[in-house]
């Protein structure tokens, strides 16, 4: 059994994260950490693992982890995980970092978005990006894997295979993007608070979101090409999910139906990809590994709707994945109905 | 006192219609029909209502409501309205349909987008479009308005001033719309059940929705130039309220202020349109006649959040904003918060 | 007009209260005050207030206040109330109270269950309880008024007429009340996120909830009788509203009739109680002062089922109810359809 | 493998029975069966199934099920399931019936309660009640299980124990529950739209619900002493999930300690009862075959409050459940985080 380390256990993303691990054939949640419940139960801040794990929260530097663990998920805040990963990686334990710290392509970048020196430097642009249909080999013979952030997934899967094929126009791509309130984490903040998003709709960080440059930076990255993305994230009053409604020109003579062949023949052997006749909702994908994708055509344009779990294949089902080829097993373990 | 009529009184439009109107200082519910409800008392039809209006439901003839009433709310779905409100303009009262059949311009976009022949076919193209922001004058000396659909109200009034003062570019404005569920009426359907719409966020009618076409034709009757549109609505678990998220390309020169100068200029004097600093929420506009507009930038492009409340300035606030000026009072008669 | 102040400004009763004085016949909000929106606009705080106040929130003494208003509505928590509160009527400007400070009849209830020494003990017992339904003549003809609690507001109506009668056994009543979450105010706290109460249905303060001995103190009050009442409060996934399920025992030979009309006479010359033959529901009062109240039966119990909106009836509007009991106004004005 | 059909394959409990088998070690679903979706794929009625199970959906007689499977789940509606379980006996194949046919003990009780008579009157009283925390015996030697309600799993759980050790009064036990939207099954009806149940929160068939004999019939069946249950339902917006506050007075001398301790014994050795220190929420146990119990004290009464997924304990998990103990697995095969 590989034991899996939870650092920053208190959140959404550590509990489901710990919830895929428990149904897992071959990982064992061996370690939780966080400052917040250090000394108690697992369960008294997660009450619904009571009678599936006994864990006691602990506080522990990297070093400690490291020596329970073949593998850590670093569940902290950015800046933050940087700083402990670094330590995780010195200490040769197997480490998928679910914050932003390594997911862009150079310090430049980080500093620019995230608005402060990268603890890290020297790592950025050789960390690969955890989506396994994209980069599985560098995953497989990597020791730090950069978990990807959940609108990115939702935008980079379509757009990919689009744009590496070269059946799209670079410069005018429009993500419209939608998110369940889980996406905002369980610190506890005003504008999260049920009465606030109950009954309301809204756009949020319209023209400034640190997922517009992620989505730019790794379809670079992947393609080649350069891209130009139009992103707006906005506020679903629900629990988890993505739809991404994106916007897409095709180049000249290239068809609806070419696009929706690329689409599925790229992720023909990638079974969490599932190419769809039907418009994709949240619902279908919640608690799930699944990426839905359908293709529609309005006018001029072509309409890719994608929809995840950005709790799942947002975020800890990517984790599992992401481990899953680190240790060389099948990507899917665990993580489809039936192994 | 102006004696209303409303006609279709069991759905959502017809109560909120009802709730604006107890509050009217000018106007009163005098009939109210519903084949479904008829012999009942309102009450069975909508509880709220208990204690504030005392009215049997009846099933009348156009002439029979006509004759009790000096303007009619037809609340009936479309195709089944125009064959009433033909009558009911025979009789001469005044008559706001609330459905489609009386937005579109030619009985040939008419038959393109719903499927049949329009039953009243010569009086299209001269019925006004009841946006009094847009087209007061010929609202005030008409017998008949078309209320406005609720996706173009959020889609139009943004984007008239900037068409007709040649601030954009006509060829690729594209409203990404997301709408609460009560949008789709109160007629029992599978995919309107409460389990299928919580926790769930998707598109529908991606490319054929029947509001893209209406949104065109009111823009080019308003500015007189060609226009295109890409429309995609969605549905958002919320009952009420819709935000479209319009990604437009200002024409050579044109600064993202001037866009938003554009729109307080035209909206000064009308004051449910208002120009916000803040994103536009549902929850904002949520029980008012408002319209919140607010302008971003973000590469290339312009984006524009508009957000309303579909029942009300989407639908019955607007009706009573156009019964006002049919009657020649002040527009905002009973929708604001003093009169 | 009456000039009204609002202390504690930020919050959703705050919020409730100016909307329902923006459209008071004879109030005006003169006067807005927060610690934490200090120096900037109210719309700020509330944004859907745009265009509808024009208002600067200030940091003000009580003097201050005093000296620009003739009422004051103070929304502080308990315990920073009462300070508030004491210099206010110092000031000799008319209050109402709408934390718990002035619900309870004595210091040492207050002590044992709020934790702490009353600042103002003297006035414990002499303040009118805020439910004009009941107590009328002690809100004429005093200038503070304690708010009530939203829970007791909906206990205490369906009960105290059937205890002043007789008609039910006093050992055993069982008030088993749902809250929408607004009820729980607007700071942010880890089980008020929107992902904590959305698709989660729970009891809290089971056994020691302190709205239980405020429905008992108010009983008493009120009827004379010693009472005892076995309350759960439960949250709801939902904005706003509160529905409670109340077992009483009728007394022997007394059936459910008897009690149905004893409701209805008491409250027959009070508009904002709605003795129902529906079953009670949020939705039917949402944004209304209203209090639906219906009589059932099932074996030896009879069980009385009301509603109302926790931010209205609840709290601000009981709150202007208040006011204009105390400035000699209709109960009602400003507070139903028309006036 | 055991091959499974599942009868009436378009509801709630169908989905959620074949997703749970999807993750069975020793189960498969063999045949589909709907009215409505014969002919198409199982992918059209339920989307999230899409490259997860194959099937297409038929029209078969009991005869042509029963030769293609070893048990069918049958979620066909009342009345009709009975007609159809019959022919499936007679077909020699084992069934759990997720109807309410053969909860009652006599045909009387069913004709009394459900208002027809019943089509097999001959099995009441001898089909096994699906409780296997309670009847696991009976269970393993029947070809057919009458797979419990949902509300009364939540009340009969927590109850009999208590009333078999004679630790509380038998005469007025009162069971307040509240239960999401999905108990009300995926037939369209006006009161389960998303618009009437979104921000409400109400009671339904007070005084007449058929929950309440099925509760009472089983706990007089388990403990044999008469019993009288006061049982009010009501309707949370949510998807899933039921909590029950049980209101309970202790025999004289019984402390709050010993009902716990009495609970707390007799599901010591049962996984999916969990006797809990916090206060139980639907959300803990949502998407699990859990029920978590609490024990608290108010007054003269002890308060149970019990959770459990309806659509889960409540219906398809303890439809497996069954499966399991009728084919002598262990009853937590597929059900808990790990086989």
């Amino acid at each position: 059994m590989i034991q899996v380390g939870i650092i920053g256990a208190s959140g959404y993303t550590a509990v489901e994260a710990i919830k895929l691990l428990l149904r897992h054939p071959q990982a064992t949640v061996s370690v939780t950490t966080s400052r917040q419940g250090a000394g108690g139960s697992i369960t008294d801040l997660h009450p619904q693992l009571t009678g599936r794990l006994h864990c006691t929260v602990e506080d522990l530097t990297p070093q400690q982890i490291a020596d329970r663990c073949q593998i850590v998920f670093c569940c902290l805040p950015h800046g933050t995980s940087a700083q402990f990963v670094m330590q995780l990686q010195d200490s040769g334990v197997k480490t998928i970092d679910l914050s932003a710290d390594y997911r862009l392509g150079t310090p430049a970048l980080y500093q620019r978005w995230y608005g402060e020196e990268h603890p890290d430097p020297r790592r950025l642009g050789q960390v690969p990006y955890g989506l396994p249909e994209l980069f599985q080999s560098q995953i497989e013979s990597s020791s730090l894997v950069a978990n990807p952030g959940c609108y990115p997934t939702s935008a980079i899967l379509p757009l990919a295979p689009l744009i590496q094929e070269k059946l799209i126009e670079l410069e005018q791509v429009i993500v419209d993007s939608k998110s369940g309130v889980s996406g905002a984490g369980r610190t506890p903040k005003q504008g999260n608070l049920y009465c606030e998003c109950n009954e309301s709709f809204s756009a949020y960080s319209v023209g400034n979101h640190r997922h517009q440059p992620e989505i730019v930076d790794i379809l670079e990255r992947f393609t080649g090409n350069p891209c130009q993305v139009i992103f707006t994230p906005h506020l679903v009053p629900m629990d988890r999910g993505i739809l991404s409604t994106i916007y897409v020109k095709p180049r000249s003579g290239v068809t609806t139906n070419q696009i929706r062949d690329c689409l599925q023949s790229f992720y023909d052997k990638h079974p969490f990809v599932r190419i769809v006749g039907h418009l994709p909702s949240t619902k279908y994908v919640a608690h799930t590994n699944y990426v839905d994708i359908a293709v529609r055509e309005n006018g001029p344009f072509v309409i890719l709707l994608s929809a995840l779990d950005n709790l799942i294949k947002g975020a800890s089902g990517a984790a599992v994945q992401n481990m899953n080829v680190m240790f060389g097993l099948n990507p899917t373990t665990g993580l489809l109905d039936r192994d």
